[in-house]
């Protein structure tokens, strides 16, 4: 006999608030927020989960709700999700978790999503210093498909993947994380200089009760304040997977979690129909609601014998990834290049961020060339499937880092071609992006170079 | 009637000294170094080239050729070429050269490869400060696949490409390179801290007289006087291209470059049998010797047309690509992760070099689960074919890197399994790779938690 | 705002049964079968079908039901839908409708599947000669992955689409039809030399009122009785596309159908979760329920434009496809060859069938070494994303054909060693196919060589 | 040390005939002609080989040398190789040998090749009853890339392959061959009804002194008069592989090729720059010189464990192939179908080498919308890495077959498109391919709904 559908373990009712689910969701990371659910190894199960900001941004006309969003509430996540053995015996630290995605999508009845630089004030983006408004393009779905009333001329279909897997901390490992990231928020643009160049800010989001939502920790209990004082925000991807962002972790993938607790307590969020590699616009990929199908195995002491710390404690560790077999298939691709000096002409050391920032410039401004607006461009690179390579990291004092983008997702044919591009963009796209003013006084970098 | 097999038009005696050559091979950046060769577009014509060293690495059973190479003399370049159009008119300043590679590969006669890493005070390497020793690795070719007695257990096709494809700097632009590059040198260590991560030294390489080679300018005249004071290094990749070490620009692969001055004088060198995204080891892809078959078009105007500078000056651009049609393909990938948090525990701002360290880091240490040594892991993740990418850049403070390995290249499974690796590495991988001693005082970085 | 989830045209109650749904199924193609649904150009539309057979194969441990199936009933299609333009203008006779694939899948509820073979009796199958008994697996699907307790040791994702997608015949084409098949019902057996070497009978599925359901028309009525005795079996693929079987028409694809009659009409059903080239076993891909997302395009007088018809009539037209973009990804491949030589030894005309006949022998035989039943390997390869070749078709007097099988489907390494394989299968894979006897009296094919 | 470039086995003087060379050619299989070089397992060897007709082709402007081409000359091969292990034991009958292709190519200085069609009463092709004119286009390569002046608008990569590799049959596999080849002669007219759409004559190339080449044997020897009388042609594929036109049999291909006689005697030819799926042409790939780089391995007793005889006797097999992993990568395929009613309408009966013709012609009347004569499209869909499928093989009566042709070699779009089609070919592609006359009586197929 069948062994049936997936087992719906953590519900979502599209039409209530994030605290009001069935099952309580959580923003924060930390060992004490107890299970919503739990499954057995073996199992096939269903997870269902809110986007991101568990709706705060809206399918509308405006960018305002980007711009004034309350950045302290996110990421909303389904679970903790308790996994155990079929012998009921629970993951145990040391283990190892293989999470299968066995399929995922938008959640029926919600299929549309959103990509969106914030204001250089609240959230910035990789390119927050030339960019500091707040942007927003909506997406629909036509199944496998997305398109963007914004961004026009481009329809291509989703590498759909969860921004964030992974699984609770151990307190010792929180105290890890928290200690690391406030010497950084307190020291780091004194000693870290490539805060000069990447200019998002906050440096690091420290624990803040603020926002906190703690799944089934009642607000305001005693229990309530001490862990929200404690709990790490999950913006960062870190030893436990978390907000890693891998474009490719799409149906059919695995994901080889460490076990820090008891129960290893898997939770999962931020949902992507598609994203490039570096989801640059930090709102940056087809953001949705979404639901996955995941399997889960236990391999007993699998930490010690597939992981190797790298670090000060046996904690400093990664999870690893297996890439499933139905990704999109592109062909051709129009491929940028970056190297690490600066938009001042600075040299910088093998620095791949930097070159790649400038791999991506030089990508939004060809495209300008085509009848996108720089702010379209932006967001469509963020979104779309292209590749962001680490292609020398030796040749001193220049990295260089690639952006690739699959030229089948335009309705025109991008390439360079030796007749002369016309005189003015050969078509106008609009209409453009949503936009608002920028009102804060943080510098902007301009392009020497550009136009006017 | 056929237009007959492709015009010889750099030829390599493979018994001669990069000095002997027919035609004079260059060491150099310099708009005055005289052209070698002229081509016209639409002809299909054929380049060869020695290894990046000039032969100084032997295919022998010692790695100590490695720790005494005289890195002055690097790399051998052969070109320049003047490209014409049909009529005859060279390309210009601001046009944009369209070389496309129509095949490519070694030199016959000379079917055999290397990968090394330098010693830490000769050169160095990513992780130089892990792996301080010259360490060296001779590869066979089979045709299309490779294999190394120092490398047991692994076979893999080419992704042949070559590491530098450029066109001359005008004055104006090695002036600008001179400059950025001189000034990191001297204040790089007190400005950029990345340079506590990446233990590689010299920041830059600045010109030098010492093992200047200038093509056809002859040694000891005022002109080679005056020109190898100013000639640029060919280590970094540029706004000319360069060393781009772009693993995937194989047959089939388009290349724009911008130029510069009239005759566009295209160099190439440093062919690589195969690389990974990265080439890690810095003397880390399968380098050898090849021949190229290429084709230019000029774009005119395509420099305005098509790349906008970034940076102070009209100068500021970087080449475009086109990926070629017959990659080898795979469809199973094994991904390694890293964040960036450094050895000690250390939180980075942001930083994708850091995070790209740590994934490698990370490979390294799951592949001597299997049997290989360390030094077997960092060589071949150097030279494999495998993908680098900046999957996160905005989560901050964490970049997210991966690092993608295609599993088929090995000949035991190396996936994560539910039953337990055997104690001890299940095949052990000998011989291991050829290694100096280190006998220089430069620190070590040690991880903490390795076991001892 | 969202243009909303896709508007579900033809929905299926999976606890009904075919003819109890609330819009009426229909098994038979004729002009006459009045529409279902109705949809416009552009719109995103979600259709729900019952598996081919409705719900007459179940997931129990017998085969009884695929042996004594009533196939006059087949195949159960969703629709007719009649298209219109955006101004609501219907598709006419003459256009050419563009069908996209939007998304696909099997029904909610419903995640299972079947493969058989039929009796030899009462249906057969492509080796019918030699699986004379009527056998069944049944599949359990883990989001984009199928196993089977009954071929255990392999696992795959699903290239799923829908067998049969087919626009209504107009009364001319119908009557092309019914006499063409007529005539080799009557003739074929003195006429064709095939049949002696693929044993499949009947040689043609004629129309009759057995089994018939013609959507709203009411059994019973005089129009039913006359639609009835003219109105085509669904078995074979034709002019307006139908029972195709072409096994990459999945998420993404766009299929341009002839129109014959104003609507359209179009109709689809069939669908499978997986299929290998060929469908060799007859009732041969993973046959589910299902549910596809369909936009719809009209090329208007694009029959003319595009389809050059190839007979006698105007109408001797075949539709044209475009492959989607997110296939599953496979890099090896074990092929097998057959060439138009029969199992007596006969020598055969460039026939393709008995080259792919005698490739799929090959392949079945191949893979008993390594613990497969003939019956499993003969379902697998029924089912699996194989791919069947015509290699070669002028080589007088031998066709080539080819069959290609992913080896990354198995748990084991199925290709050739050097090293022996073991005495007996390596791995017996048990248990087997479900089976009944085969209590007929038609001839066997046994091959002369094979071993006791 | 490195083991040094490929040894040359076999060498092609490019200036001298075929009958002329160093080493002897053979155009017939027999087990009697000797080898002509020998190499031991776990050597790369070269083998270079003239095109199959041995240079009676010419790069010229006509097509007259392919209208009165000597059949009975064809395929000139190189070898036979006898193969031996380590240890100096050659391959034993009832081995299975293990033939890597390392690399390959065309011969240096020799890089064009040509398509053709042959005159209908000398060859004659797939579709020579539509096409009866000798026909011929003239390839030139660039690199990766072929073009032709006779198909213009089109380049593309070749995935270039041996159309030949076969092992020496026994005398007993010999007299099977011819037996059943002249039983087909003498009687396949009247009882394979095959023959009636299939119009290529003659039926079967029975063994004849006429043009016969066996290598070391001397002509006009009684040993050579008793071998040319029973050798068998090389027209067909056997068991023994031979001329099997797999166009993916490429760079890192392995082929499992059966061992009859002692030292297995590996002979191969017919060099492919590219082709289409069934070579429709017939001589229908980009036919060239070329060169192989080969490793044997052998696979002792590997018959009985690998291949399962399928006839009257254990030689009654075929081989088994490992497809290469640096095929020519493309996304996007338009797909032509076909269904076994031949152009007068006729149905037959699962037929799908009826169902492939149509296909092809529905193919090659597509495309002449696009500006292509009808013979471009023939010569062009032989030859270019098209696709063709056995998509359905069970639905009687009809078989479907499908063509699936990529379309980034072209230059324009070919994809129907909701906009009209201009009025007359929307590029006229001039010139059109070299022609001759068709001076013969055979009937021609007229497809009676074609416009005039």
């Amino acid at each position: 006999m069948a062994p049936g559908t997936p087992r719906l373990v953590v519900p979502i009712d599209l039409n209530s608030k994030p605290w009001q689910q069935k099952l309580p969701l959580h923003n924060r990371w930390h060992p004490d927020i107890p299970p919503a659910a739990e499954v057995k190894t073996g199992e096939v199960f269903r997870v269902e989960m809110v986007d991101w900001t568990g709706g705060a941004i809206k399918d509308d006309d405006s960018a305002l709700d980007i711009k004034t969003i309350d950045l302290s509430t996110v990421h909303y996540l389904s679970g903790p999700i308790r996994i155990s053995d079929k012998k009921g015996v629970p993951a145990q630290p040391g283990d190892l978790l293989v999470v299968e995605i066995c399929n995922l999508g938008p959640l029926p009845g919600d299929e549309w999503g959103f990509t969106a630089t914030f204001d250089r004030e609240n959230g910035g983006g990789f390119l927050t210093d030339h960019f500091p408004c707040a942007t927003k393009a909506i997406w629909y779905f036509e199944g496998i498909y997305a398109y963007s009333p914004q961004i026009p001329g481009v329809r291509f279909p989703g590498l759909t993947h969860p921004g964030i897997v992974g699984t609770a901390p151990s307190m010792e490992l929180l105290n890890i994380w928290n200690e690391r990231e406030r010497e950084l928020e307190e020291n780091g643009i004194k000693s870290l200089k490539l805060c000069e160049v990447v200019h998002q800010r906050p440096l690091a989001s420290l624990p803040s009760t603020k926002g906190c939502v703690l799944g089934g920790i009642k607000e305001g209990t005693p229990e309530w304040e001490k862990i929200a004082v404690e709990a790490a925000r999950t913006i960062p991807g870190r030893e436990n997977g978390g907000n890693c962002d891998i474009k490719n972790l799409s149906r059919g993938s695995k994901i080889y979690l460490p076990v820090f607790i008891e129960g290893a307590n898997l939770s999962t969020g931020d949902m992507h129909f598609s994203q490039g590699d570096g989801e640059i616009a930090f709102c940056g990929a087809i953001e949705m609601s979404g639901f996955l199908e995941l399997k889960c195995e236990i391999i007993r002491g699998g930490m010690k014998e597939y992981l190797t710390p790298m670090g000060p404690t046996p904690l400093h560790v990664n999870p690893i990834f297996e890439i499933g077999p139905v990704e999109p298939r592109f062909s051709e691709w129009l491929v940028f290049e970056g190297i690490s000096v600066d938009e001042s002409g600075k040299q910088h050391y093998l620095d791949a961020t930097v070159a790649y920032k400038r791999a991506v410039l030089n990508a939004i401004d060809y495209l300008s060339k085509f009848g996108y607006s720089k702010e379209q461009s932006y967001l469509l690179l963020s979104c779309c499937p292209c590749e962001g390579r680490i292609s020398g990291i030796v040749d001193a004092p220049n990295a260089v880092a690639t952006l690739a983008i699959p030229t089948a997702i335009f309705d025109q044919d991008i390439r360079p071609r030796t007749n002369k591009v016309p005189v003015g963009p050969r078509i106008v796209r609009t209409p453009d992006v949503l936009k608002c003013t920028y009102d804060g006084n943080l510098p902007t970098t301009r392009n020497p170079s550009a136009a006017t």
